[in-house]
């Protein structure tokens, strides 16, 4: 049940130290230039590097082996694959039986019964996002007025930006991670995309967010502040014709549709699992809980590298409405 | 697009003031009991009657017109319906153009162009909200040994109980309303439900949470509040060959899969919208900002009614987990 | 898993004496005429009452209890029921053990294992096609300038149509049931519609016919009857600028998608499996082989009440299609 | 759309002379073994190089990409790919202006003005087949006890097997083709599988086989030449407690369901549209009647190599409903 879209249909596979990772998206309409260029910026985006990555670098490069031809879209499904190259398994083989805490292991294991490709977190890692930020930047193309604001707005409980470097050079030295507050703008939406129950804008747009690993909160408009607000205080009232509104605090969405304020989102990524610093857990081996020093290569602060995967999950939320919209919206010339 | 589950299929409709609502629910095994009464507690939580309800009050008397005989489900599609009786449409004919702020009148005029039932809030309505809580009643005779606690912990940004009648009080007589935060605990969850990507147990019960109306925010485990946590204080460890953890911060929920700790979840839903104090929003018949006086009979504090709405959203994305948990367990005695 | 459709979806419910039988349509786009009325001309076609179709009469009235207002569907789902009334359930209660030839009730005692509804055929019943015919009726109206012209080209083997008459008398008066071939040619097909794979106009419209109980067989255009012709002989040629064909052998599709000639397909419904001559069949009570006399009333040829219902089959598979179109056809001003 | 499937989904990608063709398989469950050699039986029965087949000859090497750890299924998505090495591009790049008769060619440019990708029949082409005979074996290892005899019955009007050399000789010889009808018997299929509506055995077997490009016709039972049965003759009689039946003519399923008798239906294949003798067809260019000639490789009996592939996608059919069984069979022992 790896699919995701009523009409932008997106399709996730692959696992992080086996050939490729991966997207399928299907429901693309014909006649849309695409080329592996346009997939740089946001995969850039994506990669590690700075201050609080890992230092496992992957080219990242972008294979189009379906659906595109001479330069533009078919209407065929796009099939975009990357290869997995800088991967060290053997740090993985133990953690099915001493699972790390947060992680998946646990699950895994007790899910798939030692079938799971355990190799680098496989299907649960991080790099599985490479195909949600690829078919995000399809996404985009569908939508060519909208403008993304992303930005973290919280790191490690921090909210000053120009603190943020200090939290993260005090988590990579300390061994630990943090967490943090991705605060997602999309400006110029247009008015009636979703389709409520169940296909509400803030329905879709959680339900890819929370498909990514360590996503634990998402809120729109002012979300879980403005629960001391009286109804007086959080209504936004509409002040013009075209529908603004002199508050935002639903978030530019009432009844699950897009209004055409900000769509205004925050989420919550929480700190990185894996963590230098020694830990405890139970070893189902020797029946008892047993330290636990995790070696592999990993981010201080994950968050940093979720902005565009996050970003993207919301493209493509908003690329199914769209397309959906095209079908259900009433022309305005009756 | 008014359908949810892959497995445990539920699709809402009707309007507020037409002449029924209900839902429409698939993919129930055959074999099971079922009567009318099983539904009753439930919708009696969900009933109007308290202090900050609305004074509508419904019998909510429940039709099974299909997919049960001799009071067992047959395996077929189970058709419930519940009468619209207490109708006073006069109240909202003037909102299409002149709409409540915070409402759907804007939007759903924009996306519907006029077609769209506007009498009560018509599918907008919470009304609506009957269909998910019989649904849910459903969903939780598929999961038979787990244990609901759903309540109120922040009313109106006040979050001791004790208060939360002053709160009340306070919103009626001065004809305001209040939001809230509603947190719900499911217990003895079976370890490994979810199928991530897309279909975390997050995203979905993220997904049907959001499409009720009013809800702006979901949050897991210690969500939002965790973000300045560090790794190794966010980190449950695992302390027992069960797979108890020593803190529940991810809300008993690994990589979109049930971990077998407590599911922990709290959903925002924000200050009623209809409020008795005139607001001021723009008339798009004079083409100007004029005053505007809501008369119809509303809750000055929705979520109190939410809470087993919200609650059962929950039990439906279980059961369909379950289901599709048939499908894909590994047998343990391989 | 009672639905079909990607943008326009029917979903079927009810037992043939339960309360009601109906449809849930959802995906229909707000501000389309609908009445009562609409659904008259098609549901008196399926009515019995000439030779060879069931005594049972029913009133047939349609209820249309939500997604239309003000006399237009409001873009939300649309649910039409029909009551049960003139039931004789005493007649299938020995059937579970007793089942009869060629009918459902062996596979459902095995699958539902008692719990399936009986009476009447239950969930088998040829009263659930009143769904279909009532969703097509909907569906029609998303299809204006198509026409359907819809016939029966063989009963019980007869090929003439001034010879049918005399093949019911006969069918009618041995107390047998005869089966045969309904051609359906739907002219002013937009081209483009379908979407391979795996969504061929042939592969939703036949996924629909085969719905339909007593359906064995679907061809399009020549169908099996062309296995002897070469190439040379089958292959339609283009003849004008507008797609024309100088044959038609393909039925109007060439690679899953309508080519703008008549959509042309025939479909085989086998003799009615209910005949009043005394029949053999195992007796899962007595563990032996017995007599078994079918008391109920029953049409001597179910293709007769047919008609209507395969055709709104392709209705609606072309409905589904042509909303499909709407997002994924090329704006020919390009 | 191109995916199939409510459990056991199928998603085909690819173009003729891209760079690859391929499936992608999710909803496999965990811990089944599989190799690259179990895929080879299967790919080898629809490989070219007897009499009659296309002289393109390609190595058909598969590639498994993803969900597939150890030499067992992980549970999570498996992509399957082939490269395509030999391909004659040039052949085809007329074909959008002067369309070939019977192929795609005319509704492709008319469905995606010109983005299609032509080379091959594009996403048209018989190559994408491979990726259902890959699926179907995947397909098949869950349905461990079932039997397919599959073969055809009929070319080019020819029913004695023996002379079908002969057929094909000539055809070639001529630079005709010829179709035929491909006859799959399908014993030991379990009690139960298949959901109508609207997922009946039939429909979705039929969906599935008229993806097939040239599929124009299926029958299941005796179909079509049952139109003169009476009901007293076709009625298969249940002889025995696990419900053997003295005839068959019902093709081993009723109401949808399979009644544990052989699964037997017939499918046609029409002549492969591609032949060496000159044609005449409409030219976009010109706005005339031109004639043309195909000189690139081609089958003259396409049904040869269709088998399998027909075959495999009763397979996938077959493996979703025992899937979906698992959920909804109720357990024998309540």
């Amino acid at each position: 049940m790896n699919q995701f879209g009523r009409l932008f249909q997106v399709h996730i596979f692959g696992e992080s130290h086996g050939d490729i990772v991966g997207v399928l998206v299907d429901g693309m309409p014909c006649g849309i230039k695409v080329s592996s260029e346009d997939f740089q910026p946001d995969l850039l985006r994506r990669k590690s590097g700075g201050l609080g990555t890992t230092p496992r670098l992957e080219a990242d490069e972008i294979h189009i082996s379906s659906g595109v031809f001479n330069g533009y879209t078919t209407g065929r499904p796009i099939l975009l694959t990357f290869q997995n190259q800088n991967t060290h398994s053997k740090d993985y083989s133990t953690f099915t039986t001493h699972p790390r805490p947060s992680h998946a292991d646990f699950v895994a294991e007790r899910k798939y019964r030692g079938f799971q490709d355990y190799r680098g977190g496989g299907a649960f890692s991080g790099r599985l996002t490479l195909g949600l930020v690829a078919a995000g930047v399809l996404a985009k193309k569908i939508l060519p007025d909208v403008r993304f604001d992303t930005k973290i707005t919280n790191l490690g409980g921090e909210t000053r930006s120009e603190a943020f470097e200090e939290v993260l050079k005090k988590a990579v030295e300390t061994k630990d991670s943090v967490g943090g507050i991705v605060s997602i703008r999309v400006s110029s939406v247009p008015i009636g995309l979703g389709e409520p129950y169940f296909d509400s804008l803030e329905s879709t747009i959680s339900h890819l967010l929370f498909s990514v690993g360590g996503v634990k909160g998402v809120e729109f408009g002012v979300g879980f502040s403005g629960v001391g607000m009286k109804g007086s205080e959080f209504n936004d009232r509409i002040v013009d014709s075209a529908g603004n509104t002199a508050t935002n605090h639903n978030g530019g969405i009432n009844g699950g549709i897009s209004n055409g304020n900000p769509l205004e989102l925050n989420v919550f990524v929480k700190p990185t699992a894996s963590i230098g610093i020694p830990q405890e857990t139970f070893d189902f081996q020797t029946n008892r809980i047993e330290p636990l020093t995790i070696t592999g290569r990993h981010d201080a602060a994950i968050v940093l590298r979720a902005q565009v995967v996050l970003e993207n999950c919301v493209a493509i939320a908003l690329a199914d409405a769209v397309l959906l919209n095209k079908v259900y919206r009433k022309d305005e010339s009756k």
